[in-house]
């Protein structure tokens, strides 16, 4: 193998990746990233295995020797995101079992210890497959409404996941609208997205109407930061069966297994009427939290005072012996004063996930359900349960 | 006690006193900073002290009504930090033993315990005290080429300081140089700065001969940090007894406890004599050190291998199994050919600090001491012991 690539692009898609490989690699080949290049096409790919999730590129390069190696991902990306912006060659002669990879540039070169491309697991593919091609703002506005919200937890299972699925509304098959879901059991976030938009080809939903899977949230991260560069008109190659799912823009695919499990009914969670309503500017609470929170660093706890008379929310925060914060902003409240608490934490996530200038904060009594929502715009809904507060 | 100061005042003369607050404090009232607000001059000063170290600013505020007390300065320092840049009014109500102190903002109020201010122990004063001003030039040059060479192991106790002193070299009584050396017994940096620059007022060292000190490094970082915002012709008030020494710049003032005890005699390590020299391009030389550090993270060893035909250094990196390293770059050789070994931590903090573009190397045998030095500009010496090359 011998090939002939720029800095950035090896760095670029190294680095890409290297977020597949996992911190404990067993057998010891998931360090390394398969290295393979093909004389034909002139390209280049690397993949990356954790056991569940999979990362694939290519890209071009000289390919003067097609071949395949694999090499240690951390090394190999250390050396290559030190060396400046030039044309760098990978060689491995061709020998019977030679995996010393050569790495080198006008001033110097590299020699790394690989190992043999064969011991590298297959990505899992997708049989019998369905296939949907979702438009990158979909993917965009569903993971970056939700995603905050799925347990890290590993004991949790199914919560560690986004729970994806299409709904439909008319009498046709075809899926209206595609649902993404997470929740720690604390909180739960929910971002419904319409399918009916003009520019979502109409065969390429119209075969899922009944579609639901759980996906980790630890995948989805990385389609986040795959999807993160692309243009708004690109599009996302979705095709899945029983227990994997691929996600493929351009060169770049993502594979994940499935989280097996039934996903909780959270739809029944979701209170449908309020005795209470406001509205506030989204950025001011969350500024007035940050400042609160400096005072609930013990209990993470935050109280909201909602006053109809006065049109201001007071939130506050109490650390026995150590002081107090009170900060009150401008609110639009309709129903009965009411003094309520959240965990601050939980509140924080949620506002910067929300995407609007003001948000709609929807609730009944102190101890039940609250949901916040953006005002206009994208349906995302996200539930907080209040904790009780200590007097 | 009432004050109205800007948020940034506060924040910034905040920061940079937070930096003495110890991370354990005993006395517990160590914690906190001493905040006095004077009426008649309208300033308000802020104290933190860590029992070996001290700093103090002072800065103009609103002041409605002087007074003092102390309080914690992470939550403080937490609050100002998050605020928004406006007018924050400090205040602490008139009554006996009332420590509360209320930080309010237009959006709302923070209430924080204190301690009272008479618990906070008085900073250390020069007594009988020797006087000197030096430009700020002098000290950036002097602390940036040796800092980084003092040990950061508290039982190295004098090796843990930056030893100063004055040398004579004419015949007057006056001081013509001012050294700054710092070594953890594995290299040495020293920095000769010319006391008899044009901008130096003569009556202000002229007292001066014979004196010598060793100053925790920690005090002279904050001491770095003080002077990073001032102004190339200000100078610093410099005063000291036998046991503290006392930085002044303006409003600022940093003290610190003297390390006692004999600095080693470390003028007699470096060698007058020398075998080899090589001249090379010091950033490329940090540049081509920092690739071949990837693979020589086990045993921190580094290869150099001087070629007089060639004029080429090459330095390489063998971690054993893993790969190997080599880059080549130009270099003026003279003397023969050589192979030495460095802890390659070592070079590259030296490499950071010398100032120049290009740097001399100074050499006799693999097993003897190497010379850094700068090419022109700061008389500045870095010595380094090699490292057993093993083969």
């Amino acid at each position: 193998m011998k090939i002939v690539s720029s800095q950035s692009d090896l760095k670029n898609n190294l680095s890409l990746v290297s977020r597949a490989v996992p911190s404990r690699a067993e057998p010891a080949v998931l360090a390394n990233v398969l290295i393979e290049a093909t004389e034909t096409s002139q390209k280049v790919s690397m993949t990356a295995f954790d056991g569940s999730m999979g990362i694939k590129t290519s890209f071009n390069a000289e390919v003067i020797e097609g071949g395949s190696i694999t090499l240690p991902a951390k090394l190999f990306n250390d050396i290559v995101a030190r060396l400046p912006e030039m044309e760098i060659t990978l060689s491995v002669a061709e020998e019977e079992n030679n995996f010393i990879a050569t790495i080198s540039s006008t001033s110097g070169e590299f020699r790394l210890a690989g190992i043999d491309a064969e011991e590298f697991p297959e990505l899992p593919q997708v049989k019998g497959e369905q296939v949907m091609e979702l438009p990158i703002a979909i993917v965009n506005e569903g993971l970056g409404g939700c995603l905050f919200a799925a347990s890290t937890e590993l004991s949790k299972q199914v919560l560690t996941g986004v729970h994806l699925k299409t709904k439909v509304l008319g009498e046709s098959d075809r899926a209206d609208i595609l649902e993404f879901a997470a929740t720690d059991s604390h909180r739960l976030a929910v971002v419904a997205t319409d399918l009916n938009q003009e520019d979502i080809e109409s065969e390429s939903v119209v075969s899922l109407p009944d579609f639901a899977v759980t996906i980790p949230a630890k995948a989805l991260r990385e389609l986040e930061r795959i999807v993160a560069d692309a243009g708004e008109s690109d599009r996302i190659k979705v095709s899945f069966d029983e227990v994997v799912m691929v996600f493929e823009l351009g060169d770049r695919l993502l594979t994940s297994a499935k989280i097996p499990g039934d996903y909780p009914a959270y739809g029944q969670l979701i209170p449908q009427n309020f005795a209470r309503e406001m509205i506030v500017d989204r950025k001011r609470l969350l500024s007035s939290l940050e400042l609160v929170a400096v005072l609930a660093q013990k209990n993470n706890l935050v109280k909201f005072s909602l006053s109809n008379d006065l049109g201001e929310l007071t939130v506050s925060a109490d650390a026995q012996d150590v002081g107090n914060a009170k900060q009150s902003l401008p609110a639009e409240i309709m129903g009965e004063d009411i003094e309520i608490a959240f965990n601050i934490k939980y509140l924080m996530d949620g506002l910067k996930a929300l995407p609007t200038a003001e948000i709609k904060m929807q609730l009944n009594e102190w101890n039940q359900p609250v949901i916040f929502s953006p005002l206009g715009g994208l349906d995302m809904t996200y539930l907080v349960m209040p904790v009780q507060i200590r007097n």
